[in-house]
């Protein structure tokens, strides 16, 4: 490889696995936004959205499952570092077009590692509850599109891309 | 709704959410196999493969975070019920025409209810350590196509569709 | 002690925790009840009760709470055994009379051991997570009445008392 | 509402559940204190009472599980941030009168946000556990007073009741 | 390697992780015995056994966290399956002569697959936790001898070897 | 006892159970080693050892266990406290002589307490899961000399001895 390729930060020298040793970073505040959708037939979505009780409860029962899975991404994703989140936002968009639900999470700490994975994490279980909530009517639904737009703080500074899908 | 319309079941008939009860439902073989896609830049894959060790360390990494966050799906998404399972399985196919890694995922049990989000769980985490293993040479990988592909046993029978992207 | 009083089950004959050996026992359906209020200022149950989304919310957030909790009893009180619950359900009633809500539980399983203190788990987090929900409005609120209400299954049958406060 | 009620932390403007962003707060010393009562037939308090070992093990593991579990509140409230803790203490009161059990505990950080929850999860779940190590003698057992008594630091500052029952 | 020789049964044919897919296996008694010991210094024994709610406590504490790890065996161990115990135990013997203290356990479950892991998991915390509990006082125990002396049920029958350090 | 013997952190002056208050100590940089050893038949280490795969996926295994359970060291051992570690390293050493593998494990935080737990912790269950790996093969293999080589930072300074078994 070129020497200026970046290296991998889970692999050591022979290929095997670690977990980034971080004691020499400074904590900076660190912030991470992800997106994703949830595509799913039109009745599936209509049914959703024609019940205001049932489209709050999906939503919040699927926000509630994405918030407590960030606070968790230390025990599930094996290399990554505990860190105690200030902020987890998960908001939703439903989408007609789609069709289907958008997604978006926030998070944020005051570390010395950042909060991608937190962000990701949020945004995958949210989306898995509302499959969860919604699969007797529909069993085709698609997880799409699950990926991070912003990150900022720390060495590798700020990276932004469109959250359009 | 026509009156024949699947109906919720993890909202009750004013709309508040409930964990189903699978009382009356007896014991059978449950099976379900879901897919999806980490696709990433095409440097990034090559990075992955060009490495025996590399590959085997990023790839194995992942399928034990995915068999480990199946075997958690009850903790997770809030109205799943807790299912010992009896089989978890996770595979990869690097895909150069992606360019990425395909994701497949099987899960069996023999209980009162279906292993569907046990499967799509195990995808998604697996996905999100790739991704997680990955960062720091590409932040713009994205999880697609997570999906249910195929499951059987219980009331609802068997359903499938082509596995292909 | 008199010779047909009842015997510590989760203390051996020198007084040592144990966790009771239930290999013995047969696999019948258990199922338990409990109830428990949280007390609370008129104006907070008032503000609670004047948004139907602040209400709504408040009161799903606990459910699944403890809903959630319930499933993981096992890992939070000690000498509980791992026990796969068919169903739970919390539900809650407002009373302007106490001023506060009122909360009930169910949980059933077919085990070789009883599923009480899953159904006092579940009524138990759900009312914390009310007090964690309004504690910015109130801090005088206060966990009342968590006790059993029914149980059935198992060598000792069934004890069911009123569930009124 | 009056313009100067306080508002809900855990509701938008929407009354959508959201977690409170702490990153503007600064990290300060905080405490809290709870108490309860596991309220019990008087012949269980007799029998907890008259054997040394038998007192001690059962407020030992009550003890050990108050502990663990506020360790572990982030995890059981939805919308509690993680907190490392620094100290948790829970203590016990065998009274006669009530008869029954009282119960304190105490829990201390330096963060942004307080430790309230910690508290009372302490106190639920020492009570829960003393519940489990009783159930066999007693089913009649209440769980009551489960409250905040003490907390100091953060932005509202000092809040302090009696902890009399 | 000689076509009688035992396989890998956590690894593929390439070598690659796997979890057992324990489908075809019928339910049966499970059962296992583990031991181990933690080697201190004479002092540190000797302040342990010199006040007997010190020794009650230390021992007590420890045999709580040896029997709530067991019961989460299947999270820590990743290829482990979910198995609901029907039965942990974990005793302890001081020794003057070791010095130090003995560890015994014992799991049991009706599973298709074995619970030897839970049995090794249940003495490793205890001795962890004792070696917690005496820390500050001897930084030189050691801990030791933590095998399997028993196992019985299942395709590979029973196993037993002396339990004698 | 001398009243400079090094007193009970654990155990209060009653014998009672306690969680050690930390807050009064500042956050300095700690860091803990420890070892430990797989003993195994000749002829499991050799069909370890002549597979690349095999070796590198019972390795990597037993590596990500140890590093997500020392994770969790106070979630599993009762009386630790919550901290976030900046690192965590398993690394492993087959030793022909022993015959089996040897680990070392190294642990670092900047907190008010320190992380010897965790290096032990991390060590004990990577040995565990190399068990689980090839228990098919071998049931005799034993866990031994598992114990802390250095730590350093705190109160009580450093502490350092051999790390040769």
């Amino acid at each position: 490889m070129p020497s200026n390729a970046p290296s991998w930060t889970h692999l050591d020298e022979k290929g095997r696995l670690k977990m980034v040793d971080v004691s020499d970073k400074a904590p900076t505040w660190r912030e991470a936004r992800a997106v994703g959708r949830v595509r799913m037939a039109p009745e599936t979505l209509k049914r959703i959205l024609e019940g205001e009780v049932a489209k709050g409860n999906v939503l919040e029962a699927a926000r509630l499952a994405g918030i407590m899975a960030a606070k968790r991404t230390w025990e599930l994703i094996p290399l990554c570092h505990p860190i105690p989140l200030t902020a987890v936002e998960v908001s939703f968009e439903p989408d007609e077009d789609l069709p289907g639900i958008r997604l978006q999470s926030r998070t944020k700490t005051c570390d010395r590692t950042g909060v991608e994975m937190e962000a990701l994490t949020a945004v995958a279980h949210a989306a898995l509850t509302i499959y969860d909530m919604c699969k007797a009517l529909d069993r085709t639904m698609c997880l799409e599109g699950i990926r991070l737009v912003y990150k900022s703080g720390g060495r590798s500074g700020t990276f932004a891309v469109s959250d359009e899908a």
